[in-house]
């Protein structure tokens, strides 16, 4: 990268799923050359004004899409993501999540005007008048801290976010996964020169597993807005250690569908296998707990009993996964070794309904490509399914009666957190007792989904990712509450006459 | 209050600085019961909507308005303000303050559309239609922490806020300034019952220092939302402990005032004594540092030296107040005995311009009143002038040059915070270089302020209170980052056609 501060290469943990040799270096350089570096600009890149850092923003988005090719195969490659999906939720979508922020961002940053006369009325006597200049000005650096396995999706709304408000952006990439975020601060280096700025508002700090920068990064003063999506430990670690920044987290969760009485079960299960298969499980959007009565449900005018309805759940993945061609397109790979050993572990947890196989890839031999594996337990067992089992693992939990499934839902949600849950149901009864609880903890709630919309997926500008109100986010994709903290307004105000003085000056 | 939760009546440590007996009672309830009796209604409210909550707020206010010289003399004896300054900034702009936050807030809720269809082409085939619907929730109970010196027009923004967003509020007044809050409470609960909510969304929780109970209060998993006006220490140890909750702080401050050369120099001191003699320096905006050169400024065509200007300053400040009626009516009384002992031990501290006088009230013969002590320091001496000194105490600093006075107002605001900052320069250099500064450290800055509006002075819906960029707050008031945090938004989704199915069932 042109002009990047540091020396040398840097050491990296990234390796490909797909087992190919990925061999990109990056540059090397410490936590206080970056902070350095990213602050050099900053007053210049504040007092450019809201417009001037929309368009360079817009700009690099742009750019971004004219990449989105390469930018999926680093996704894919890095991640595991299959390359559709690498295309579309590292390439696309991600660019999507980005324009949402910097509009909102726009929006509140232009509700307060530039500047506005005042006058207040003083009876018999002349008005007071005043001219006000409110200027927006940036919070201090940001640090964006990647994720493994979306960190364009997860990454361009916080780094768009914090950028067209006016602080400089450390981008940290999770150790494995360098390449997207390094091509995206390239980008974002690239229009910002052209533009005239100081390519150093965009800077990459690397690092490895055994020797990471993150804390040390995230406690430095000069650092004044956070943004992370990863683990609970090292989110809540943030949450309650960095009182300097602006802290937004994304961690884990246990996302659930409800199911009670259900005429088009095999939709449910054609919806519902795509869901769970789709990157193998490893969206913070997967569900991971599906809780059906015990005595099973009526469908139509028969009654399903809860191995039925299990089973077929687990034949609509085993049918689905079945042409291994279209298995690998949709499942991708493990990104992680922990994860696929993680798979193992959790074959004991419960009744296998159906095992997790290991598939080959036509293209790549050593990719590391896991079905998922999908166990019935019962709702006493809550150690088993109460937290997250991260990967393709889910559980069908045989619950005492709706209530009780509803119940469970909610007591997992409340304690561990939710990104999205998913509800079938034919009465409207169950659908109203549902949407009270998605309210009381919080949680996104799709319901009857048996077509082409799927629970784990979301769309800017329509919807949102998480809701900041559960233990798994602090913070939702977008809102206001996402973008209005990134800067302040600073009010200068003169007596008009003197500020009339000031113009002529 | 009618239907109040708790028994009998708690102790406080109300007195009035006019030497009135107050012998008001308020009722007596625990955390707990205050926890409980708030969250009862909850749902409801939430449920309610919008637009009917919007409805109760501003029914409230309007209710508040219409008792505004009943607050305006419950102000003034539990805060010491004059009682014009009362009726003002304890009735009707407090009332403009909470205006605005609903104001704020109905922006940011409706920004969100209740209910939107979503269409997605699928090329030949029938494209995917969901209905989304929007639903608002509150964030759980919120904790209003009220302070001595402006319980309403430092409360109003956030008690309203937290309201109108959905979330119960329990109203904890400073020890000694309870009843402009309690009626506050009283009028809520009012027309919360008469519209057919629970009167317990409002509750008021009373303590005494000897035996406070806000940390207890704060640190409740059920609270999310705390905004609190007061002390470094105790503001600081909430933004470091109550992580359950968002957090809105209002602490202490340095303000300054910095000269440069100026031909009005009897405007800067009409307007100076003024905003060093209102509320007798009580106010969260007084300025305590003056920073002057110390070989004076040019006035016009002439010098005039540094002594010259710090006569200039505490002479319009004596003659301001040397008419004994007109001064008790600007100075009103002293809140906290602490505050009169801290102006006598300040004596020490510098070269007296002004001294400090005890003078009398003719209705009010027991009045804490005192007239403000001005001291001249060097810039050398920052243990004197760096840390807030409440009260009417003020320091005329002599800097090295007007760039030396501009990085001492920096290094004071950078370190301590400041919620105003008042510039008088002539040259328009002096005046972008203390544009500069107030970016950089974050604090309002009033240029030349000759006439009828002072430094210590902010207008709702015109001028913002405090940034949250410097130490002394971490939000503004009223602005969007205000009140986004305060609720989430829960989204429901449905396939078009069980929507419609859902609408006829």
């Amino acid at each position: 990268m042109a002009g990047h501060p540091g020396t040398g290469f840097a050491e990296t943990d990234e390796t490909s799923p797909y087992g190919i040799e990925m061999g990109v270096r990056y540059p090397k350089l410490s936590v206080d050359e970056a902070l350095d570096a990213a602050q050099a600009g900053m007053k210049a890149w504040r007092d450019a004004g809201i417009d001037a850092r929309t368009g360079v923003c817009l700009e690099a988005l742009a750019r971004l899409n004219a990449r989105s090719f390469e930018l999926a195969h680093a996704v894919q490659h890095t991640t595991g993501q299959a390359f559709m999906m690498a295309f579309q939720a590292g390439g696309t979508h991600a660019q999507d999540r980005g324009l949402e922020a910097v509009a909102y961002a726009y929006r509140e940053m232009t509700a307060t005007p530039a500047v506005a006369r005042w006058e207040k009325p003083q009876g018999k006597n002349p008005p007071l008048v005043m001219d006000k200049h409110f200027k927006v000005v940036p919070r201090g650096v940001a640090a964006m801290i990647g994720v493994s396995t979306f960190p364009t999706w997860n990454g361009y709304p916080g780094l768009f976010a914090s950028l067209v408000t006016g602080n400089p952006v450390i981008v940290k990439p999770h150790p494995a996964t360098v390449l997207p975020l390094a091509i995206t601060v390239e980008v974002v280096r690239e229009v910002l020169a052209e533009a005239g700025f100081d390519p150093n508002l965009a800077v990459l700090l690397t690092d490895t597993s055994a020797d990471p920068v993150a804390k040390d990064l995230c406690l430095r003063p000069a650092v004044k807005v956070i943004d992370f999506t990863g683990s609970n430990a090292f989110g809540e670690w943030l949450e309650r250690n960095a009182h300097q920044a602006q802290v937004y987290t994304e961690k884990a969760g246990v996302n659930a569908v409800v199911v009670d009485d259900f005429a088009d079960v095999k939709g449910m299960g054609r919806n519902l296998a795509f869901a769970l298969s789709l990157y193998a499980g490893q969206m913070c959007t997967t569900p991971q707990n599906i809780f059906v009565p015990k005595d099973g449900i009526a469908v139509g005018d028969e009654r399903m009993s809860f191995d039925e309805v299990a089973q077929v759940l687990a034949g609509a993945v085993d049918k689905f996964l079945s042409d291994p061609e279209r298995a690998v397109n949709v499942l991708g790979a493990i990104q992680a070794p922990a994860t696929a050993e993680r798979v193992e572990a959790a074959r004991d947890l419960g009744r296998i309904l159906l095992d997790s196989r290991a598939i080959g890839h036509p293209e790549f031999p050593d990719a590391r490509i896991r079905t998922p594996l999908m166990l019935a337990v019962d709702a006493a067992e809550t150690d088993v399914y109460r937290e997250e089992r991260f990967g393709p693992i889910s559980f069908v939990v045989a619950c005492a009666d709706i209530d009780d499934a509803l119940a469970k839902w909610r007591e997992t949600v409340a304690e561990n957190g939710a990104i999205t849950a998913g509800l079938y149901a034919d009465r409207r009864e169950t659908q109203a007792k549902a949407e009270e609880v998605a309210q009381e903890v919080g949680v996104a709630l799709s319901v009857n989904l048996t077509g082409g919309v799927y629970v784990n997926q979301t769309a800017a500008f329509s919807d949102f990712h998480a809701t900041g109100a559960n233990p798994a986010a602090n913070a939702a994709l977008v809102d206001s509450a996402f973008v209005a903290n990134r800067f302040r307004v600073v009010e200068v105000r003169y007596p008009a006459e003197a500020e009339a003085g000031q113009a002529a000056a």
